[in-house]
């Protein structure tokens, strides 16, 4: 029992964590509709994953549930079927103990703009990103065409990583970011930072053009 | 007295619901002015409609009527103007309990500069609209010339409807989204979905010229 | 004695009714810095305007002043600099209690981007405009050059008056938008339609070009 | 003794205007991720500066450090990698007791397409800085290339200086927006309205090409 008691605290910890991360998400509109979802991992191999279906500006301890390494609930409830994702990040990522993906306008517009990358480059925000200390560096944030096959899109993503190392985090074409951290909190502050970046770059766009 | 008993609560229930919808709106930026409508669907055969004037972010119970299906409230006060392009979608619509009719820059933008449709494919969010599993689809939002004369607009729209199936919302040109739903909270989700993918189409008509 | 009392408290009632019409103006954006000022008019002949300085966001009941006719306080504090301009509406159209100057991106750029009008038409929301009651019709917008000399920028908007008959409100070029209504609650419906309208305005300028 | 409390009460007051000001910054998304530093001159040659590192919308009193002329904590906590550029603009401006450094999309992008300096001219908002009278000036801020090396930074800005004379604010490019004021409430005055500005200048951008 006391081995039980201490993984359901830690799961009302990270759920408390990830809906005040909701909530954040929302208040900067980057959760519309039933959009969005958001995860961190548990100490026992397990995690924790938004429900399908709530607003994820309104979620409840009862909307983020445990599941196993496989995506499934012990109590048969439904993880968001994008589940498998932030699986293929957490198994391959040792280090990253929470993944978010917000909705963002800018994010899903650049994304529709882009071929299979957007490269940002020049920005001092970048050092916001884990890894970066100059302004004077070229991040690539790969593009991944949309595909309901969730497996098959976590395949592809692994085998961008195989090829190239870990992004920082990933576009899904007219669909938005993936990124992750260390715990919630980092997770949010990329989050930040790439929809800050994709906002500058979507802006340049609008008006760089010769 | 206990069949008018039940019905008024309904009424304070949905107008409730109805105020707070319009708080969210207004959060948003969607109901300027004294712009934008909401309504839902009662029991008895009544709709709860929000009266003609009031700013929708601030609205009391006092400014939540029911009216008959000929838009005519008991006490004479004089609901929306628009309330026939909602008891059209009531009539024709069994399933849908609310419509909401917010005022959006995007929306009113992107109708001006489009023919009489608007067509949606490719996004993630379309999965947020009823029926949709896919985001590889064409969404077609059909845009209705604005007209003063309601009955008129609802015939219209009534027309399309007998020639294309019900749409998932409809844009009046200049003037704005009208969109529905199982209940206010559905139809609340609608919105923000539509106004999202509306965002999107203006962003992307700002750079993705030749 | 008791003819002083009423008119103190009048002037207390108009001060709280612009201050929250100052915090609703900024939590939109649109009285950035220093800038923006808010009056009504007072039943003896005198007028609340705010001071010049103090932020219109955070204003308290002692950064709102009566002034006469000319624009003097009793006890020597200094209005805002544009308080002429009020002091013309005021004037000129008996019937307005309440002179709105926000101060807002759109209708900034808008204003250098047009030449002596700005022209809205066929916009639903024109209808919240006093006396528009549908949107089939043209709302021409004066747009003044700028001028650090108050009286002569007053007797041009009361020259362009004589010509036109008064307007629903009037932009000065790289400055931003006056309107103004029956009360408060009228002028600030005013702002937040006429501000949609630019808004709208401007974004189809991003897009709408051949 | 009593030459220590006083000091230690006034780094209390400035922490939490700074606080207070990081929280207004992040209202209106100025301090994306990590981004962003603030401070205060204190009367006793030291200066309050944010530490390195937190989130500007959710600082405590103990992010906030003090620091000697050199930028020194006295208890080897680490100061914001940007401290020597608020320490080259309160040597060089006595007049100068807050310096804040807020990070918005309008003036990272604007910063990009500009070269060596942005010139505001006509705007009425430039009233809102300091020595301004009318809108009929140029103000012109500085641009500078971005870079790691702040000791050099802050030398190419005390040499503009020299040549010019202090502006009123300057950018970094891609980074974003330097200005001040005689105490905190100034500098975020200031803040405010710079980055109206710069979004105006963006905006214009936009739509005002032949």
């Amino acid at each position: 029992m006391t081995d039980v008691r201490p993984a359901t605290d830690e799961l009302s910890l990270r759920a408390a964590q990830l809906i005040a991360a909701g909530r954040a998400l929302d208040a900067r509109g980057l959760v519309p509709a039933t959009s969005g979802n958001l995860s961190a991992r548990l100490s026992d191999g397990r995690f924790a994953v938004t429900a399908s279906g709530p607003h994820k500006g309104r979620l409840t301890a009862d909307d983020v549930l445990a599941v196993d390494g496989e995506g499934r609930s012990a109590d048969g409830r439904r993880a968001s079927a994008e589940t498998g994702l932030h699986l293929q990040l957490y198994r391959r990522l040792p280090d990253v103990h929470a993944v978010l993906h917000p909705h963002a306008p800018a994010a899903t517009v650049l994304s529709r703009l882009s071929g299979d990358r957007v490269v940002l480059e020049g920005y001092e925000l970048l050092k916001a990103l884990p890894g970066i200390e100059t302004h004077d560096v070229e991040v690539v944030v790969p593009v991944f065409d949309n595909d309901q096959e969730i497996p098959r899109l976590a395949a592809r993503v692994e085998a961008w990583m195989d090829d190239h190392g870990p992004p920082l985090g990933y576009l899904i074409r007219s669909h938005g970011l993936y990124t992750w951290g260390a715990n919630v909190e980092a997770a949010l502050r990329h989050v930040e930072a790439f929809e800050f970046l994709f906002e500058c770059e979507l802006r340049l766009r609008g008006v760089d053009r010769p």
